[in-house]
């Protein structure tokens, strides 16, 4: 049968060389005879396997400091040629068949994430053997095993062995899509690299943007359920976040469950006390900080129980019993998510099976920048990730009232939310809890609006707590409203043309007024 | 000097044979030699072009159906001879200097397009040769000049001619990105046909997303200052959008100013009568048809003028001379679009120099799908952008009171403009015209309240008039308070496990409601 053709002849050039030479060692032992080049070759020759070099093989030596070793006919006819329908012309022209290529490529990133790095260097570390065997090998898949990735070595031994030596179309299709994904990604960075060092280049951005992302689960729909939808996630995170999250139980994750997991998660990665962040549509509807994890959920979930119903809630602290009890007791929750989970919070939460509880894993105190995307018709829209935080030294009191320490605790805790509300965003807060969030106004005195009226429904006494608004206020109008609900300390990032109109008002009612000199926008 | 060395000898073999033969000939003509394969040769031989074919050049016939024809030592040592170093080896082997490759690969997307293609097709139409010779040639930009695109053509015959018949470095480099930049499309494009066939696939998502955009322009920064950003356009947008629209006049777009115009453009793409939308912080806060542009910016206008003011206003007809300037006499705004814009009308706008006036084209009535994206820390969120869209035939009516004719008017147009609220939205309407607009709230019934207080505050009569709302309502306090504010019909998705219950609180107040059977978050 075609498609168990045994594996007589491998190239192996690799330059991750994690497992090759018990790779190369596995397949020898099965009769298979290895071609190979370069280091690979005086790697596996240490290890006594035996090896016909490239250049014996093809009778051309290799030249130009190995520019031109594989790029021969011997070779991708032996890769290209169809079984069943080349094999006269090979014979004709001397050509063995190979049956299985194993390459990996040069890490590129590596080399150029080196400042030190030259434009030669880059260049050099351009592999073009390589992924030319790699493609070769993966178009002709319907004869022909590409391996490009170490995991993939056990798998490919196992299956020879259950196969006389051979392996299933299956994986040899599925390896071949590897391949390609490796080839794409290879040369996505290096126009990404090369694309962001032209001469008439303004900025950091590449000339084209070339992204991968891994599929790590389909989802059930999208926003909506007209909507299909997949979850990509990086292949390497750079730290613990919704995409690194490992699912205890509970249903699968949806799309807005994810989407509202990851503002939760990142909003309570803003505080070093222990919080609590509940999330719902998007944004936050309670946040609080507090002397444990179960202090700072009652006190967020104070905020708006209403909204909390059925939200998703993060902690930064490993969730405890205590704290899993009082939430499974007290409401419906679609996800609770904390770097760690301790085993007793589990079993508490194990009794809702419905319940999705995740564990994100630690997060670094030192963020890491990377790119944020806005999608619009036609296009992208890409930023630098918004990282921008203030401590209290970057605060410039501008009223006359100066904000006294728990009023300063309050206000840097306050914009720390604000920064997760959606624009227009003013947040009440005291004591390190919000008493009111508006979220999402066209413009801002309705945001301080909503913040007092979904204050006042709860039962929650803005007289005395502090405000924060995502960005400056174009008119006094805002602070005339803060004032009137009893707002005693203001934190905006100033910067409007009308400051010194906004800063009186500020005066006249007595109110403590600080400037960020950062706005917060976030749509 | 090295960088001026003239182009001898040029590798010709192009999928797009566009402008190929007049390229070919104005070398010719410049002293260069051609060398070429298959149907490039063939066409250029017939347009009395001398051609070499690859395979006298390497000896080498080209075998098994051209899958090998120029992966010879011969043609690649000749584009990866490194000048001033590698001259003996390439005596010695007899390699002939090949200084220039003009290649573009087979349009591997036109193929898998057609819903006809198998997977031996689809594997047949992977181009190996074509990618290495375009890839060594990018790697070997010191030297070799690469030219993937007609579009270089003429650039590259105007700069031989100027220097020499040599090229600078800088368009070598140029060409040398744009040849990794088609390979990565390339194979990102096989990565993502073939990723969404695997034996295992349970849906249309590749296992990995591989994505490339183009570069429009840099922005000054993000959404906030302390943010870097780009605005980035697909290769070949299929349809009229903030993607393709050209600039006018005015200040440079922002980072806001494109993700609010995309949302204002593309809301007003869901009427078919004149109509007029105004966003602000990416909800639109006035939605108006009208009997002409002019009627319906009236109309959006009162809706909320305080928001309105540093609005994005979009149209879905020509933007006249009367409409540019009511909007200029009265409101300050950031950006206007519209598929097209009279030269009355740009005159007009162009008193305000600061304006950024935007034509976007005409946009076919039938929408394309495409992927939406929401960026993740670590992941990406991909779905179907959210193209459902309801009819009349699609309503259910489900309380005792029908709704009238002008009132199913009214519904139909107060949906389509929920759908472009942030979640949680309501949305209150009359005559086609929106009385006030609820938008992102973490509760459905401050959304309605929200709805209800904007209107009351620029004096407009909720009562009489119709509401949407783009989920269902969990709880019957909306329908309550709705009817409070005299609302004579609803439309919502429904859909609640309390559906009777609000139905019968429609029915109670004798409000008309519809079902529409589909949601429309949008966070």
């Amino acid at each position: 049968m075609m498609e168990f053709r045994p594996i007589q002849r491998a190239l192996l050039s690799v330059s991750d060389k994690t497992g090759i030479v018990e790779f190369a060692r596995a397949l020898q032992q099965r009769g298979v005879q290895i071609l190979s080049t370069g280091g690979t070759a005086r790697l596996l020759r240490d290890h006594e396997i035996t090896v016909t070099d490239v250049s014996e093989h093809t009778g051309q030596p290799e030249i130009m400091d190995g520019r031109v070793k594989t790029l021969h006919p011997k070779i991708h006819g032996g890769i290209l040629g169809r079984r069943g329908k080349d094999e006269n012309v090979m014979q004709e022209q001397d050509i063995a068949a190979i049956d299985m290529v194993v390459v990996n490529l040069y890490p590129f990133a590596a080399t150029v994430a080196d400042p030190n790095c030259s434009h030669q260097d880059a260049v050099e570390n351009i592999d073009i053997g390589g992924p030319t065997m790699v493609r070769a090998a993966a178009k002709n898949h319907q004869d022909v095993t590409i391996v490009v990735n170490a995991r993939d070595y056990d798998r490919v031994i196992a299956e020879m062995d259950a196969h006389d030596n051979s392996l299933t179309f299956d994986t040899r299709f599925d390896l071949a899509i590897r391949a390609f994904e490796h080839t794409a990604q290879y040369d996505g960075m290096i126009a990404n690299y090369f694309g962001a060092r032209l001469p008439q280049q303004k900025s950091k951005f590449p000339r084209t943007f070339n992204a991968q992302f891994e599929k790590k689960q389909d989802l059930r729909y999208g926003e909506n359920s007209h909507q299909q939808a997949a979850f990509y996630v990086e292949a390497q995170p750079h730290e613990a976040s919704v995409a690194t999250a490992v699912q205890l139980q509970g249903k699968e994750l949806s799309f807005n469950n994810i989407a509202d997991t990851d503002a939760a998660l990142e909003c309570v990665k803003s505080f070093a006390e222990p919080a609590c962040v509940i999330v719902k549509h998007a944004n936050p509807c309670g946040v609080a900080i507090g002397t444990s994890c179960l202090d700072a959920y009652d006190r967020a979930f104070k905020t708006d129980p209403t909204s909390a119903f059925g939200g998703i809630i993060a902690f930064n602290r490993e969730l405890d019993e205590a704290t899993a009890k009082a939430i499974i007791e007290r409401q419906f929750v679609e996800v609770i998510i904390a770097p760690v989970v301790t085993e007793a919070a589990q079993q508490v939460v194990a009794s809702k099976t419905n319940v999705r509880l995740l564990a994100s894993g630690q997060w670094p105190s030192e963020r890491t920048p990377d790119f944020d995307f806005k999608r619009v018709n036609g296009g992208l829209l890409v930023q630098d990730n918004d990282l921008g935080a203030i401590t209290e030294a970057d605060l410039r009191v501008v009223s006359k009232a100066q904000p006294d320490a728990a009023q300063l605790q309050d206000l840097l805790f306050c914009w720390k939310v604000a920064k997760f509300v959606k624009s227009n965003a003013i947040v009440y807060a005291k004591d390190g809890m919000t008493i009111g969030v508006g979220a999402g106004q066209m413009s801002r005195v309705y945001s301080a609006k909503i913040a007092g009226i979904k204050a006042a429904d709860e039962n929650l006494e803005v007289a005395g707590s502090v405000m924060a608004s995502d960005a400056f206020f174009p008119f006094r109008d805002g602070i005339d409203a803060a004032a009137a609900a009893g707002v005693k300390a203001i934190i905006q990032p100033g910067g409007s043309i009308r400051d010194e109109e906004i800063i009186q008002a500020a005066d006249e009612h007595g109110i403590a007024m600080v400037f960020t000199g950062m706005r917060h926008f976030r749509h």
